[in-house]
């Protein structure tokens, strides 16, 4: 039996298997992947972000206990933005999701950036598709709030859910820079902390000043000791009711596509520069000191049809 | 007097105006400005990044008065990561280094990232570019360490210092990430806390085990108290005589070209792509579901000629 189908019989082992094809970029399964595109199922996808130390792995490990008690199969993905100052927390993260580790009704994936050029959102994409194959759902993608991840995750999900924390200085200058404008749930998590009240009035009143269609509910969650967890995930449950019920749904997902269009096509493009003799002529006029970078582009640019 | 020429009398004005057309990825001064790139000045370019409260802006105040005795003109570009959570440390990096603002012969910029796609290396490049026709010299790049910047200062630098703190558990993980392989000079900041000692002998063994050509000089300082500031600017001069002796430096500056070359090439492409009637074939046919998105990236990517 080949490995899609071994994937789609929820066969643990082969959909460890595929992820790893999955992020090594191997083209022979990624196209076979892409040809059950149209067939997949549609999980619902749930972003979990926020600044590092504010409890998302946690708070996920919290909600799969939730979902699991409702016989829901949960697949995770959890994006190492690949810093090195930022490694600690996804190693960390691994260990507390561990609970889960033994129970077939969970699939917990760490997955690198490899590189830029929309690399981290491509993988992403191609790991949950793997997930929805597998017949998880939902499918969970944790990022830390580093970069662009915030904006790329809320990209990748149907309902994001930021996770703040209170006392954090990351809390104010989140609300201040417009994290806002991802988040369709608040989690504030460890709640049981002094401050939990303020951060709650400050959220509200960075909501009111928006004006916008959806107002983020504000869950208070201490994901320690699972507190909060079951009306997290009530909240996140509503948004979708919210989505599906204005047809908001399949909008949603045709953004998404778009995207992963938009990321696909630029991976290739420059795959395909990369290895073309116009780049290297380029390259060599601009060893040379004949023509700038920007001038070489130019000319570059004048001679690539598509 | 147009903008370069009054750029090149070092109009601070003038500076400030060609920074921000830099930034605004205005056409007509950035090929004005690229008509200089082969009689531009090369000014030794110095890389500053470490994890967010390792003191980087402190330190780079410290260098800068260093610097300033030495009566040389010191440009930096301070590069914002654009994070919501992280978006604090900048603002308060900027306010640290107001004890030089009213001093002409420094010049301090902080640059947000737009988007991905190399939009935040291409902007400092030709932020730098500026500086350099402005005739400062030293020019510092600041950034953050977070996602993909370590690495991308790294290339932007030809000397780059990695500050690491005792005690942050950060460190460890740089170590362990490979965070060497970026340092040509190592920073340990804070110095006068616990664990220093600790700190510098996990960074000696880390760089037995790699056995590099040049090994990092680790210099201890307290930025906030100036100490350790003139060692730490000698390190980084010596470097810069290690590269020259070894005719490494046009390596250095011909790798940048090459990395430049290739961000430029990213973006023009993407943006040439996203106007293109290809792009919006492909676009329909994904939102009609007729392909999927690699499927019309495929098909895309068969009628692109270079």
């Amino acid at each position: 039996m080949d490995l899609i189908e071994r994937v789609r019989a929820k066969e643990t082992r082969a959909i460890a298997r595929a992820l790893t094809l999955v992020e090594n970029g191997d083209g022979a399964f990624l196209n076979a992947l892409d040809a059950e595109y149209a067939r997949l199922p549609q999980p619902a996808r749930i972003g979990i972000t926020g600044p590092p130390g504010s409890g998302k792995s946690t708070l996920t490990s919290a909600l799969i206990g939730v979902l699991r008690k409702q016989a829901k199969r949960v697949g995770v993905v959890a994006v190492d933005p690949s810093s090195p100052f930022s490694g600690g927390a996804l190693l960390g993260d691994r260990l507390r999701m561990s609970a889960h580790t033994l129970d077939e009704g969970v699939f917990v994936r760490s997955m690198a950036s490899r590189g830029s050029f929309g690399g981290l959102a491509i993988g992403c994409e191609d790991a949950c598709d793997v997930l929805a194959l597998a017949v998880f759902d939902p499918v969970i993608v944790e990022t830390v709030g580093v970069g662009q991840s915030e904006v790329d995750i809320a990209r990748l999900a149907d309902t994001t859910v930021v996770v703040l924390t209170p006392g954090a200085g990351d809390s104010v200058q989140a609300l201040k820079a417009g994290i806002m404008e991802i988040a369709d749930v608040v989690a504030i998590n460890k709640a049981d902390r002094d401050g939990a009240e303020r951060l709650e009035e400050d959220i509200k009143e960075a909501q009111e000043l928006r004006n916008a269609p959806w107002r983020a509910p504000i869950v208070r969650t201490v994901a320690t000791e699972n507190r909060g967890a079951s009306e997290l995930l009530a909240a996140i449950e509503n948004h979708r009711v919210y989505l599906a019920s204005n047809k908001l749904l399949n909008g949603v997902r045709a953004q998404r596509a778009e995207a992963r269009l938009m990321d696909l096509a630029a991976a290739g493009l420059i795959e395909a520069l990369r290895r073309g003799p116009a780049f290297q002529a380029a390259r060599e006029a601009v060893q040379r000191g004949e023509l700038s970078p920007r001038a070489a582009v130019n000319k570059l640019l004048n001679t690539t049809r598509f």
